[in-house]
């Protein structure tokens, strides 16, 4: 999967993923009024605007990237209605040709881990019987419960040809609170690092694994450190843009072969015409709006 | 809200808590090919198989039991449908009384876990309305990202009297990769506990606080340390029985007043008619063997 979604980024000549991480307050109100006229003010509405808000966004944006990445909390916080918008979000995108990236941030003890794995990136089977319950191509992982709570997404991605990105070091304020104490004199998330270069070791697709990390725009120079430290490990850094990662940052994550990340924006991008800079679009335009801000985010990354 | 769980394990003298993990092939057959033959070997017929399992075992120990502990997981790999079940079950056993520690094991940075939080102990807000999607009483919470991840939980757990479990030391083999780490000569996990101290300092509601803690069974002196160092922290109890944990193992993680733990067993109570020693119950008897195997736990917690 990872020489998809590497084959994609130099196609599209974009390593960036667009966050699908709507809110209500993201939406324009003439896709709000029509769900809400149709559902009522209802989990169902909301569930059907965010759907309609997707789609737009993502036949605007679906030529210029090769990924997206839908924050699962956005649709669980809408109950059930909200995962079936979830689910038609990753199809709809799929059947643009697009790469998945769920970002569920799933981790547990080895066999609550195995069916996690099952229902993000493998099949379950049901008698004799076997179904794809959310189909996402990539999901990302928590490590805090060790190698037996990563090891079965490791199993299924070889199994299905699906990849992974474990948590290594968040782009949140309080993510150095214990990722970053130092831990035989160097900082926890290089521990982590190094079992990911392990778990990944055995995944190994052309010069990239299929098991990646996370690491924060927002601390470029760990992203630094940990570039070094993970040579065939493709980094997927959050925190570019809305959470204060610049176009410079940036370098420090990539190899020297150009690749080795993949940049993620969400409000940036997905709530652009919200933003000063393109509130010229208008309401109406807003996925001409994140169209433009791809694309700025793209002269942005080279310029960087 | 722990103040309602010490009560109910008070009342019902039984620091219980059942996990609701089914597995299909925990499942006795008549019910499997009863819901096979209304919906197929559909994930819809897995689900309505699971949901009927878990309300005839909950009729069966309701009574002896102050708490029951879905593993989303397990709902999750079945997809929608899957979830639905987990959404029905978290509102059955709170129809019977029992307080639901929904074992989500969720955290992300804040906004995001701001939406987990939401979504499992919550309210979202639809244009003038409100809803409470999955609506359990506890969730498990995972501490990687550091404080801005947790905050969100501890937050609505103050404003809708709700609790929460922090893992700090997890019971599956490899859980010492990165927990048991020393930083400044003291494991990673007394790091962990002495910021679950602090998240819940202003959450106390009597002698304890509604920010609990998750101590694995299967180490039953890392449970003693931990115990001291948080003394009015409830510390939910995973890995006794099918995991290892006895109940010689579980006196560590009890405070003198009795107080200050509560112990799950998931495969040993749910699927007890399969083990050798409450096989006479027979298939068509599961629950009966189910409510067995929590009056035996019951004892051994005693006598341990």
């Amino acid at each position: 999967m990872i020489e998809r979604l590497i084959k994609q980024i130099q196609e599209k000549d974009a390593p960036i993923v667009v966050g699908l991480d709507p809110k209500l307050s993201m939406i324009p109100k003439s896709i709000l009024n029509k769900s809400f006229e149709e559902y009522g003010e209802t989990p169902e509405g909301a569930a059907d605007a965010i759907l309609k808000f997707n789609k737009a966004i993502v036949d605007a944006v679906y030529d210029l990237v090769p990924a997206v990445k839908p924050q699962i909390a956005m649709y669980e916080q809408f109950g059930i209605p909200g995962l079936i918008a979830f689910k038609d979000t990753v199809d709809y995108c799929k059947g643009k040709g697009l790469i998945v990236i769920g970002d569920i941030k799933r981790g547990d003890i080895g066999s609550t881990s195995e069916s996690y794995a099952v229902a993000h990136l493998g099949k379950i089977k049901v008698g004799s019987k076997e179904y794809e319950p959310f189909a996402e191509d990539f999901a990302t992982v928590n490590p805090y419960l060790g190698t037996d709570g990563v090891k079965p997404f490791v199993d299924v991605c070889k199994k299905e040809d699906k990849g992974i990105f474990v948590l290594v070091k968040t782009s949140n304020p309080s993510s150095g609170e214990f990722q970053d104490r130092l831990i035989d004199g160097e900082p926890l998330y290089c521990h982590v690092a190094d079992k990911v270069n392990e778990w990944g070791a055995d995944s190994m697709a052309g010069e990239y694994s299929n098991i990646g990390a996370v690491v924060g725009a927002t601390y470029p120079e760990m992203g630094r450190v940990l570039r070094e430290r993970m040579p065939h490990v493709y980094i997927l850094v959050p925190g570019y843009g809305a959470q204060g990662g610049t176009g410079k940052d940036l370098k420090p994550f990539f190899n020297k072969d150009g690749l080795g990340a993949i940049i993620n924006s969400s409000r940036g991008i997905i709530a652009a015409y919200q933003n000063e800079k393109y509130i010229k679009y208008g309401e109406e335009n807003f996925a001409e709006a994140s169209r433009a801000a791809v694309m700025d985010m793209k002269e942005d990354i080279k310029n960087g």
